[in-house]
């Protein structure tokens, strides 16, 4: 049976550098897909080239507007090939129209000096937190168990947060193990920062987010399919957008990707 | 007179949505053009269109490859234009080769809730700082008045240090009112962090990096050409990369802008 991920992330070849995909209804969001499964879909174009030259290191994704329920088409041109590294923009489109923009990094990881260099927010362990979903479900986050710590989703009657900060275990569901798109999509878990801070939903979406891969593969096969920590917060609020970033880690205090966004909203 | 750096900003019409530029020996790094010139140049290219719409909402910069001394010409697409933001690609070339990409969310800000949410590290006033530069002063560096509060460049002899945090107040010099431009530049001011971890230098670039503006034009309008206090720490070394999360603020406790950078590095 297929992963209900996979499923989410199926590409077929449409053409030289395009692959075809499709909105899938168990991925929607309020409007169009859940942000982090187009985000995981961009790189998972990229990963399915032929001529790919090692793992992620960076993805930024733009969205331009709203996917529309249905097929899509992604291309994919590798600008440059170094030895080092290879540098990808990848264009999303329906009917000749682009919905997403984004450019990507691959290369191999070598063996150098290393350092964790930050440490984990101090928290229990998954297993002594009660699983809690989003109040009024979304049919996406059905697909995600997660264990808040910090800053749950605020429901009605809740009261405006001076913390702008979500902490939260949180794993596929069922488990899966987790591989560079699957790391994607976790970095969009959170939902918009202004929710917390006024204690209610506003008019708000992510324009642009970016993705520093951390882990590489052996860190990803250690991980199997066990929860991540996920963790963010804003820096500023004003003008109709905020800054947003974050950290997911390992059990074992690993950061496996950092992640950042800027994020529109109305209110 | 033209101040130093916009003599490297400045930009003539080539072609539709093409201008070409130049790099200046002003700004020579230690292997072609200081990367911060490099993405306001990026950044210039768009705000010089006749099309934009609004004020710079985020940047995210690859360096493919070194800018050599000479001309270059940036290509500048207006992917999509909504009625609350603007999405550019952005390419850098010489003879035909790509060096390096952007892309770019421009936009209005409007009036909204805001908060400030964090407040900037704890330091004295740059008046009671003494100025010091880089111990053996590259070009560009020598454009910048630099005081720093903690983790200045290493010297012959520095131990590693467990911090990977720089923080420094740092203005144009001679001093020039701050624009998006001149912002976008200082988000590349700190020198790689692993140089503070390692205690010495060691082959390292930047190979993607993010800024996102805070600052809206009141902003930098009531900055003027006051310094900057700018602050940057990275949170994991491996692999042969590390990531750089960085703050700039205005003297009053303003977010300016928060940025990103995942660099390359070989020891």
């Amino acid at each position: 049976v297929t992963h209900v991920f996979d499923a989410g992330l199926h590409l077929e070849p449409a053409a030289d550098g395009v692959v075809r995909g499709s909105t899938h209804s168990q991925w929607a969001n309020m409007v169009g897909p859940f942000g982090g499964m187009t985000a995981a879909t961009m790189l998972r174009a990229v990963e399915c080239r032929p001529d790919v030259h090692g793992d992620p290191l960076t993805l930024t994704v733009n969205f331009l507007a709203p996917i529309a329920d249905g097929e899509f088409l992604i291309s994919t041109r590798a600008v440059r090939t170094n030895r080092s590294n290879q540098h990808w923009i990848v264009e999303l489109a329906q009917d000749g129209e682009v919905k997403t923009t984004a450019t990507a990094v691959f290369g191999p990881r070598r063996d150098t000096w290393a350092s964790p260099q930050e440490t984990p927010p101090n928290v229990s362990a998954p297993e002594d937190i009660e699983p809690q979903g989003f109040p009024a479900p979304i049919t996406w986050t059905t697909h995600y168990e997660m264990r808040f710590i910090e800053g749950a989703v605020p429901q009605p009657g809740s009261e405006p947060s001076e913390s702008s900060t979500t902490t939260l275990w949180v794993r596929d569901q069922p488990a899966r193990p987790l591989d560079f798109a699957a790391l994607t999509a976790q970095c969009d878990i959170f939902y918009p920062r202004i929710y917390l801070r006024l204690g209610t939903a506003v008019p708000a979406g992510t324009i642009s987010m970016t993705v520093y891969f951390h882990a590489g593969r052996d860190d990803l096969h250690a991980h199997g399919d066990d929860f991540v920590l996920a963790t963010a917060h804003a820096q500023r609020f004003g003008g109709g957008y905020f800054d947003q970033s974050g950290q997911i880690w390992d059990r074992n205090g690993t950061l496996l990707a950092s992640t950042h966004q800027l994020v529109y909203f109305k209110n």
